[in-house]
């Protein structure tokens, strides 16, 4: 598997990795390296040959200067909850997780930032900086399980995005390992600085591959006061995608706009026992406002459920009860996992503008139809990102096999044609890197191999991902 | 002047430049010369060989690939409003101006972008987007003249950066010509994009080394309904900037916070023949507030007013007719010419963590006292980005030269002490690059000259910039 290039570790490599990390932290057994070889991402599984666990820049700078001298392939690793292959080993070699280095450092109130380690979980920083009045807005549906390393690594982006826009946005500050061992600083506590190239900014959504993040700086908001959530089930999913569309032309901001297929509502209800309002609709649009001004935020709730009830929702149901607003959520960020129970998937994060949403929804439908294939559809529609899930149900291997892929190719065509990419949030990594030409043409592909070579010449981190598989 | 690795220009040069862009829009003359051969940077002059005004980006890729072929360096310009002399071509060779490629495309909103190509000016994209219900919040203080290219190339910010953050933050996407020739692009109408790396965000403030930017799609917010403006007038200055921080303790957020020296005011006030209140005071803080609710508004910038008074404020003035504000924003604005016209001087752009302000007015202070020097200082506190502007006065060439290096060494050592950054919105360019190695280290820079190396192998592309010169 790992080309000719990489080395294979041996025991000497052990040793030396031993002494690095400490011998409790370098693990070797299959059942581990199993874990270690899976992420969130299908069924995936490529086990590293080691994996280990550095608790501090010093030692991660050691490992890179080891691993570098001996060519040997490195691949970091949050909390493996990705969903594009990012942490999957496929070159075998060293995995490097980096859930040991779980500090926050610093909650900074009077300059609003936080200042965290990669192996923090996003959730709890969230609930640090909540109870001090502030807030850390991203929030991918795995907020409870994933890290901010991997958040960082992966752009991610939740819900919220739509209002408070994604990792990208909150990340003032990096320090991080280079291949070859060096240490870089960039940013810090400042809300502007240009002080040379932007090196935060090109590790953001660099899923591993160029450098191994070991602090972030963190830029926070006020928490505003109030919420508040509408819910609306349409009989008909291109008429709530409408609907959106009108409320941003309003010129009404939601802090959060899903669409829910009922498909991807009743998978919830049966995984979580729960009920959610008329979940027999054909979709549904989740929206949260928030703000600190309770009259204000009523009288925008109301305006936002008179829009869908003008564009055909069957009803509009408010919800601003803590505990009831905590279920709807609960429900949504469980929707990947509850269509996962369902059957054999395939994932796709399609993009595309806003106001295109509506085509995309019939675009995916009559795909989907075509190619005799299911699909359930979800995801962050505030932002046109929506993630189609392609099911498997009762189809053969080898109907699966046969036609999956025309059909992908057919969707990730339509969607570029758009003016929409490939991925919003999930990233490239493993699974999606056969369809970059399709988005990327060969000079931005060449561009982007060139930055590749600036910080990584040997091509050690995370190798196999992102870029397509060169020709022959 | 240039190394001896770049060519000189030739006749045969100028016929291939004007049978790419036409012979009307290549300029050899002496007095056109001397006019591109100037910025807004202090009073430096680098006359280029030849200037071409291309009006697409085929033409631009075809100037590029002809000085690629040649080795000639280019010089890409947009308005020549920097500060830090990123439009010098101080190795002569080829002036690229975008003047001509100055067309806003397309104001989309139902999607809220625009896109646009890079010789727009600032001012007519926001007034066109503003007519439409809609804003383009980076506003630098020269926005009726700078162009939004230059805003990308240089990460401009502006006073309203504090709310709604610098240009980076509305780069969505971009269409730009490689040195070599090549055409690139990367996102587009997406709020969230993570396929590849983010080849938009590392050319944000990359100050036209990395490529030439041709269009850009940038995001819009909807435009607040109200806005109004606390004047506070203090007699020490440190405790105006202590006032501030305590304004973003009480999870106030103003849209602009400026600092005012008494001295800045009274420059602008004898440019500008208008008064400004209480212009006596040792500083000002002016700020502003926007939203959609007034009585929220007046409330907020009520509590504003109360914190400035319990720091030592002499007086609170609201202002909220548009007359007014836009005379106190004119006043404001012109503080870095009205400044100029005193006095030769040296603008320095630091940037602190905001809460370290009041610090950094009395380093400022007392680094002058110490040199013997005077200086101006204004800025946008709200963002811990200050501009020093040290004025030479009456002092002797031989004094002026001997004072000033030792004291920005000292200035920029104790802001990097602090956390801070040598620049926040200026750009490093050709006046600031001896300073780098105070901010960043032989790591750090190696990096970056890699990722100079994979978009411009040649270094033909605003060669001179940025980088410290090596030891010979």
């Amino acid at each position: 598997m790992p080309p000719p290039s990489f080395g294979t570790l041996d025991q000497t490599d052990l040793t030396a990795l031993r002494s690095i990390c400490g011998a409790d932290f370098v693990l070797t057994d299959s059942p581990d390296l199993a874990i270690y070889g899976a992420d969130e991402t299908e069924d995936l599984c490529f086990p590293p040959e080691v994996v280990v666990r550095p608790q501090t820049a010093v030692q991660v700078q050691a490992i890179m200067r080891y691993c570098s001298a001996r060519r040997l392939p490195v691949t970091p690793r949050g909390a493996g909850t990705g969903l594009s292959g990012g942490a999957l080993p496929v070159h075998a070699g060293v995995c490097l997780s980096l859930e040991r280095m779980n500090k926050i450092l610093e909650v900074d109130t009077n300059n609003l930032v936080a200042v965290v380690q990669p192996g923090v979980i996003t959730q709890m920083l969230q609930e640090v900086v909540e109870a001090q009045g502030l807030m850390y807005p991203p929030d991918p549906a795995s907020r409870g399980s994933c890290m901010l390393g991997g958040n960082l690594a992966e752009c991610a982006g939740g819900p919220r995005a739509l209002k408070y826009g994604v990792t990208k946005d909150y990340v003032l500050g990096v320090e991080a390992v280079l291949p070859n061992g060096d240490r870089i600083r960039w940013g810090g506590k400042l809300l502007k600085n240009v002080t040379g190239y932007n090196l935060a900014q090109i590790l953001v959504g660099s899923e591993g591959t160029l450098a191994i993040v070991t602090e972030i700086t963190l830029k926070l908001v006020p928490l505003p006061k109030h919420r508040m959530m509408v819910v609306a089930p349409f009989d008909d999913g291109e008429k709530a995608a409408t609907a959106l569309t009108k409320i941003f032309m309003a010129r009404l901001t939601p802090s959060a706009a899903e669409y829910l297929e009922g498909a991807a509502v009743r998978c919830a209800e049966a995984k979580f026992g729960k009920s959610f309002p008329q979940s027999d609709a054909d979709a549904h649009l989740l929206l949260e406002l928030d703000g600190n001004d309770r009259t204000l935020l009523e009288r925008d709730a109301e305006a936002v459920g008179e829009i869908c009830l003008a564009e055909g929702a069957r009803d509009v149901l408010l919800a601003d009860e803590r505990a009831k607003m905590d279920d709807l959520w609960q429900m949504r960020r469980g929707i990947s996992e509850a269509v996962k129970s369902v059957s054999i998937y395939k994932e796709e994060d399609t993009v595309v503008p806003r106001a295109r949403l509506p085509e995309l929804v019939r675009i995916v439908r009559d795909i989907c139809a075509r190619h005799r294939l299911s699909a359930i559809t979800y995801g962050h529609a505030g932002d046109g990102n929506l993630h189609v899930n392609i099911l498997k149900r009762d189809l053969s291997d080898q109907e699966w096999d046969e036609r999956l892929p025309g059909a992908i190719t057919e969707l990730f065509e339509k969607v570029v044609a758009m003016g929409g990419a490939i991925s919003g949030e999930h990233g490239i990594g493993w699974v999606q890197k056969r369809y970059m030409p399709i988005a990327l043409g060969p000079a931005e592909l060449a561009l982007m191999r060139g930055l590749k070579g600036a910080f990584d010449p040997d091509g050690i981190l995370n190798p196999g991902k992102m870029f397509p598989d060169e020709a022959p």
